[in-house]
């Protein structure tokens, strides 16, 4: 068994235009007659274009088959030892992307601010703005909040703070992405769920200034 | 290699105590020196009580992995052909547990009416009060919504409607715990996406009307 392979991730935003040649290349490989694998990390249907690239398929008459993965929305923030609900603190999540271009304006963050539980995605650069969202909405300034960089990775990094405190300890560690930011009450069960005794899957390896 | 297998799971909601009995089997076979798996559908972060049972193992100082899975909120409605996020569509979703237990009152249904995309677990005995709460804070009636029950297994079926009819409609199909209700606009790309022509990996055997 061979197979072609062929990169097409950026660790940056993809514009409109690479997501169109994606679309056209896994048309035009399936319509030579091969079986396109189509990898992505996490799940296709979150933030991950893959119903774009379905109806690409579907309007190309090309078959497909989605199999759904491991969203870092839930995964990355277990791999800190916060779980994204928990009965008695948070009967609720909601996951946004926190790219400008994909709506961190657009979103409605009166909405967002009364979740228990908000995770964002893709969020490290607009990680000041969407903290002063939130505090500009209501949610008290020391609620806890953890940014996760590089989740379940070997280079994983932690920074847990403060709603008011977070955009600063984040950038005076000098995060970078991919990461994942998690605002609730749910970040204070780190500590009771610690990764220091006892050894999640991918204990958290960064920096953690308690809550 | 063998091993002893305990069956835990139940089809309705577990008691508080029932969890208790969980924790304490947890625990005392982990302290007889066995390598304990305990095996879970979907994520056990989201509604599955898996941080409680993370707590317990804690303060038994029960050393502990979490491995992360493919949770039903995500994988069922892709395998009806629904997307939770789409770029033109929903740039953000919420999931919230319809147990009534577990907060079906006490959530902010008003913030909740206002993420693009809705996605409730556990949601069929309470989908009247759902699709009621969701009406009353301004929700058009003509939204897309679709109840999956059994969703990923062959006797998965889809109903789709709107929020003015899917609860009606679910009645009289008899729809049957588990089931998974999705609520926006990602729900009419199911047609786009349509199963009949393309074949995701699960398509949806059952009933559809069109929204």
């Amino acid at each position: 068994m061979t197979a072609e392979r062929v990169f097409v991730g950026t660790r940056a935003r993809t514009s409109g235009a690479e997501q169109d040649d994606i679309n056209a290349l896994l048309v035009e490989r399936a319509r030579r007659g091969l079986t396109v694998v189509r990898l992505k990390g996490g799940d296709p249907f979150v933030f991950g274009r893959g119903a774009e690239e379905c109806e690409a398929l579907q309007a190309a008459g090309v078959p497909f088959h989605v199999v759904p993965g491991v969203t870092s929305a839930i995964a990355v923030p277990a791999a800190a030892g916060i779980p994204v609900t928990h009965r008695q603190v948070a009967s609720a999540f909601a996951v946004v992307t926190g790219h400008e271009c994909d709506g961190v304006s657009s979103l409605d963050w009166e909405a967002l601010a009364r979740v228990p539980t908000l995770v964002v995605l893709m969020g490290l650069s607009a990680l000041p703005e969407i903290t002063a969202r939130l505090l500009e909405h209501g949610v008290p300034p020391d609620t806890p909040a953890a940014v996760i960089a590089s989740g379940t990775l070997p280079a994983q990094r932690t920074v847990v703070g403060t709603l008011a405190t977070l955009a600063a300890e984040v950038a005076e560690e000098g995060l970078e992405p991919p990461a994942t930011v998690v605002v609730g009450e749910v970040v204070r069960l780190r500590e009771r769920l610690s990764a220091e005794t006892v050894g999640l899957t991918h204990p958290a390896r960064g920096l953690v200034s308690q809550v």
